[in-house]
C-alpha cells in the first residue's frame, strides 16, 4: 500500500474583485442609512469562545451566529465604527492596487490625528488588528485575501512547479535551500505536481536531514518545513495542496505536547481563528510521529527527555507539559482511542521524544526506515 | 554617487580534505603519545571573555592565546577527553561521507553507554555543544566546515545566480518567496552577480515590502532578510558575499537596541563566537537606518514607541532598553561620534522607531524615497 494523490475537491477560488465588492457593500449600506437619515451600523459576528463550536460533520472549529451590532451614533461604538470604515477603505485601496501590507504597516498607515481634535485614530496595533479580524469575520474572507500579510516562516522542497506572478520554478531545483513560503499564498498556481503526498515537518533540522538523504525524490514526497508552529501562509498552503491538488498531508513533529499542538493547529485551526477553519484547516491530515510507541519499538529509551512540570498524581500537579497533555486530551479531534492512548502513555512514561532522537540509530534511519515503513504500512494516527 | 560592487578580497576557501587532515592530526598526536607510553593530551584554546580582545587592525573580536590542556589520564579531564575524541571521530565520518548533522543530531548520535559501565558518554546536549565549540577553536574551522549545521532562518531575493550542488538558480526568479538560506552555505558557488550591493533587512515584512515595490530590480540590490537576529548561515553568507564577491553590505533594522544589536553581530560577531570573527563577521558593513535622526527628518514623531525600562536618570534606572543602549555605547565599534550621538539621542528622546513606521508616509515611501536617497547620498553610519 502506498499513499497516493487523491482527486481534488476544491477549485482555486481567490477573486480580488469579489473582496472589493464585499467591502463596497459595507460602504453602500452606510451611505444608504445616512441618506435615509438613519443611524448607520455594521454587523460583526462576535469573537471569543462563546461563539465557536466543533462541527462533527466538517470536523473543524466553526464560528457561531452571534452578532454584535456597531452603531455610528453611539458613544461606546463611534470610535470602533470609524476605525472599521478607515481600515475597510484602506484594504479596498490595497486590493485595488494589487498591493500587500503587513498588520503593522496597516496600523502605522492608518494612525493619525482626527481632524480638528487631539484624538488619534488608533493608539495601539491591538486596535487595528482587532478591526482586521472583525472584517475577516464580517466578510468571510481571509485577511490574506484582503492583502494583509501574516508573518512568514517556513520553506518547501520537492518536485512541484509553482507559478508566482511571472516566475515559474520547481521547488526541488533550489539546492539545499528550498523555497521560502511567502506570507500570502493566494496568488500561487501549481502548474505541475509530481509528488504523491506532502510531509509537514516541525523542525528545519529534520527537514534538512530528509533533503540531504534525498527522501523527497526517493519517496515522491513534498517536504514542508514549518520551523515551529505553522505560519498562516504555510497552513493555507497545506490546505490548498490538499483540497485543490489532492495531496494527502502527513505531519511529522516531536513527540511532545508542543508537537501535538502544531499538528492540532494544522488539522483543526485554533479557537482564535475559528472563522477561518474552512480555508486554513486540513482536518484530513494524518500524523506519522513521533509517538510514544516509537520509543520501545525503535529502542529509543536512552534518548528520551523528561516531561517538564508536575504529574497529575503528584502534589501541586498537574503543571507544565502534564497540564498541556491533559488539555489536549479534551480536544474533540483527539477524542479517539488512538490519541487517548498516546497521550495517556506520555503522562505515564513522563517523557518526550524528539524527531532528532532518531539520529541515535543513524543519520539515515529516519529517511530509509522510520518514515517509509510507517507511511507504507499506513501506521498513522488520525 | 552610487554604491558599487568592489574588488573581491578573499577566495572561496572551503576544503573538506583539509578539515579531515586537521582532525586526523588530533588522532595521530594521541596515538603517538600512547605508543611512547606518555599521557595523551589535547590543547584547547580557552573560552570566555578572559580570552578575547577587540583587534583595532581587523576591527573584529579575536581570540587570545590562552590554552587549556586536556589530559586523558586525569580524573577531571578524562570524560571531556573521551568526548572530544568521540565527536572528532564522528565529524571526520560526516565530512568524509559528505553528510551534515545538526548539533542535536550530533548529540543523540553520540549519546550511549560506555561499555561495561553505567556511565553515559553525554548526559546533556550542552556537553556535546561545548566539545564542538572546542574543536572549532582548536582547529580554527567553523562548525559548518565540519558539517555540523546551525539552525537556519532567513531568505534572499535578488539578481544573483547560485550553484548549489547540481542546481543552479537565480534568486530573483522565485516569485515573492525568495530562496531559503540553508544552515550551511560553504558549498554554494556564486556563478553570476548582477547586483551592486546587498541590503540586509531585519524583518520579513520589510523585506517583502521591498520585494513588492520591485526595489531589488530598480536599485540593483540583493535583499537578505534575517528574520530577527541573523542566523550563522546568513552571517556567513554576508561575509562571503562581501569578501569573495565584493558586495558592499548595508544593514537596515528597527531603530532600537535590538536592531542595533543585530547590526553589531553582523558587523563584529558576538563575544561567544569570537574565534569565528574571521569567517563570520563583516566589519565593513554599514548602517542605513532606522536612526534617531529619521524621526524628525521624516516627520515620524507620531509613530514612535516608548523605550521600555527606567531611564538612567530616574530612580532604579537604568533598566530594560535604556540599560541595553548604555551597554551598546561601550562596544568598541560604536565608540565613534556618529553612533554615540545616535545612542545618546535614543536615551534622551526615550523612544524607538520601527522600520515599518515608514508606512505612515506611504507603503512606497521606504522603497522610492527613504532608502534610495540615503544610500545614494551615502548617509550611512559606520
Amino acid at each position: 500500500m502506498t499513499i497516493k494523490r487523491e482527486k481534488p475537491r476544491e477549485k482555486f477560488g481567490y477573486d480580488p474583485q469579489k473582496v472589493i465588492k464585499k467591502l463596497e457593500g459595507i460602504g453602500y449600506q452606510i451611505l444608504e442609512a445616512v441618506k435615509q437619515g438613519k443611524n448607520p451600523h455594521i454587523d460583526v459576528p462576535m469573537r471569543g469562545i462563546s461563539n465557536v463550536y466543533y462541527d462533527e460533520a466538517t470536523k473543524t472549529i466553526q464560528m457561531g451566529d452571534k452578532i454584535s451590532r456597531r452603531y455610528f451614533l453611539h458613544v461606546a461604538h463611534a470610535k470602533k465604527f470609524m476605525q472599521t470604515v478607515l481600515i475597510a477603505a484602506y484594504i479596498k485601496r490595497l486590493v485595488g492596487e494589487m498591493k500587500h501590507a503587513s498588520l503593522r504597516e496597516a496600523y502605522y498607515a492608518n494612525k493619525h490625528s482626527v481632524g480638528g481634535t487631539k484624538e488619534n485614530t488608533f493608539e495601539d496595533q491591538i486596535e487595528s488588528n482587532a478591526i482586521i479580524e472583525d472584517l475577516e469575520r464580517t466578510l468571510g474572507v481571509l485577511r490574506e485575501e484582503m492583502h494583509i500579510t501574516a508573518d512568514r516562516r517556513g520553506y518547501i522542497y520537492g518536485d512541484i512547479t509553482i507559478k508566482d506572478g511571472e516566475d515559474e520554478f520547481n521547488t526541488s531545483k533550489l539546492g539545499m535551500g528550498g523555497w521560502a513560503v511567502p506570507g500570502t499564498v493566494e496568488h500561487l498556481k501549481f502548474t505541475q505536481i509530481n509528488v504523491d503526498y506532502a510531509l509537514v515537518v516541525e523542525t528545519a533540522a529534520m527537514a534538512d536531514r530528509l533533503i540531504e538523504e534525498k527522501f523527497p525524490k526517493k519517496e515522491n514526497a513534498l517536504i514542508i518545513a514549518t520551523q515551529g508552529q505553522a505560519s498562516r501562509g504555510v497552513r493555507r498552503l497545506i490546505h490548498r495542496l490538499h483540497y485543490e491538488e489532492g495531496l494527502p498531508i502527513i505531519v511529522f513533529t516531536d513527540g511532545d505536547p508542543y508537537g501535538w499542538y502544531i499538528y492540532s493547529t494544522i488539522k483543526q485551526g485554533s479557537i482564535n481563528l475559528a472563522y477561518l477553519s474552512d480555508k486554513l484547516a486540513t482536518p484530513e491530515a494524518k500524523f506519522v510521529g513521533m509517538t510514544m510507541d516509537d520509543i520501545e519499538r525503535y529502542g529509543l529509551q536512552r534518548v528520551t527527555e523528561k516531561l517538564k512540570g508536575i504529574p497529575p498524581n503528584k502534589k501541586g500537579g498537574p503543571t507544565g507539559d502534564y497540564k498541556r497533555i491533559l488539555e489536549e486530551m479534551e480536544y474533540p479531534w483527539f477524542k479517539n482511542r488512538e490519541w487517548q492512548r498516546q497521550l495517556k502513555m506520555a503522562i505515564k512514561l513522563g517523557v518526550r521524544i524528539e524527531q532528532q532522537a532518531l539520529a541515535h540509530k543513524s543519520l539515515e534511519f529516519v529517511a530509509k526506515k522510520y518514515l517509509p515503513e510507517k507511511i507504507a504500512n499506513e501506521e498513522l494516527l488520525p
